[in-house]
């Protein structure tokens, strides 16, 4: 028991350099940018409040931690723009080292359950997959529209890239993607 | 259900105001001050890592929401350093205003829900309770750990005032308020 406690809050002191890696996104109608423990804690509020628009019924303790986690191998591989046309977006081997390294300071049978959530929502076919997803995708979405255009603008995404990237949201939750297309055909005057 | 959507996104706008709030603890080894957000993230990803510590069974879901949701009455309120002699630290009239007016801004039903969750947390009498109160008064303490005293140090805080306001979490759990005493004793030399 006493070590366990000590590899988790050895845990626990390593996840604490979330808190530095800077996401593209800025906070709403702002230019601050926002940071990846910032960001998950916001996603996993996302999943509280808008759970009944999820078009399957699903766990959402599951989908919470899902959202705590998915970015922690950021501390290590660090955060990929979902618009970088030069990077791979696939559930990379350097991520996948990130989650053995960082998870794995946790007792095994944790960094176990960890990984495995961790690695599907990477893999995002459950449902609860997708729904996490969904939160992922939206977020950035509405910053960027209370930024005048956000990172769409400051990247000169063109709008079908936009829609390609962004439709998965409806796997997730229809009547979520149809608000959020709305916002973007409001954006780019379509 | 439109209605709704617009209703929770307005909650979801307005709850990215958390991200200001600044506490008197900084990150661990850093002179960088957390704010609510972050601090409301590690707090759920602790009550993940440490849940087989809890003295008791508890609703993991339950007790994430209450972490995920503790802090967002200090948008109105403003964070109340927990050792400032000063000021009252109950459930205060003005908290309870400000999770009304925040909460209130989702649909009713989830309003009633998120402010019962609230107020269960501040109340501190249910499992749940005293397991997510135990993770709010941990942190800190790991953090000051982590900075040669932090705030204690900062402050002047005695050992005694230290001890009398974290032992409550022995009622969440009791082998991490060993490890928690353990590092005041350590810290003032007893
Ligand atoms: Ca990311």
């Amino acid at each position: 028991m006493e070590d366990a406690l000590e590899k988790q809050i050895a845990f626990i002191k390593e996840i604490d350099k979330l808190k530095y890696i800077q996401r593209k996104t800025r906070l709403f109608n702002s230019d601050r940018h926002e940071n990846d423990a910032e960001h998950s804690w916001h996603l996993a509020m996302m999943a509280i409040v808008l759970s009944s628009h999820s078009n399957h019924e699903i766990d959402m303790l599951k989908v919470i931690k899902m959202l705590l986690i998915h970015d922690i191998v950021e501390i290590d591989a660090g955060d990929t723009f979902l618009f970088d046309t030069t990077k791979n977006h696939t559930n990379t081997e350097e991520e996948l080292k990130a989650a053995e390294r960082i998870f794995g300071i946790l007792p095994e049978d944790q960094a176990k359950e960890l990984i495995a959530i961790w690695t599907e929502f990477e893999t995002g076919e459950t449902k609860e997959a997708k729904f996490a997803k969904a939160m992922d995708r939206f977020e950035p979405m509405l910053q960027n529209a209370s930024n005048n255009g956000g990172t769409w603008r400051e990247f000169n995404v063109p709008y079908e890239a936009v829609i390609e990237k962004k439709q998965k949201i409806k796997d997730g939750a229809t009547n979520i993607w149809d608000y959020a297309r709305n916002m973007v055909d409001k954006y780019y005057g379509k």
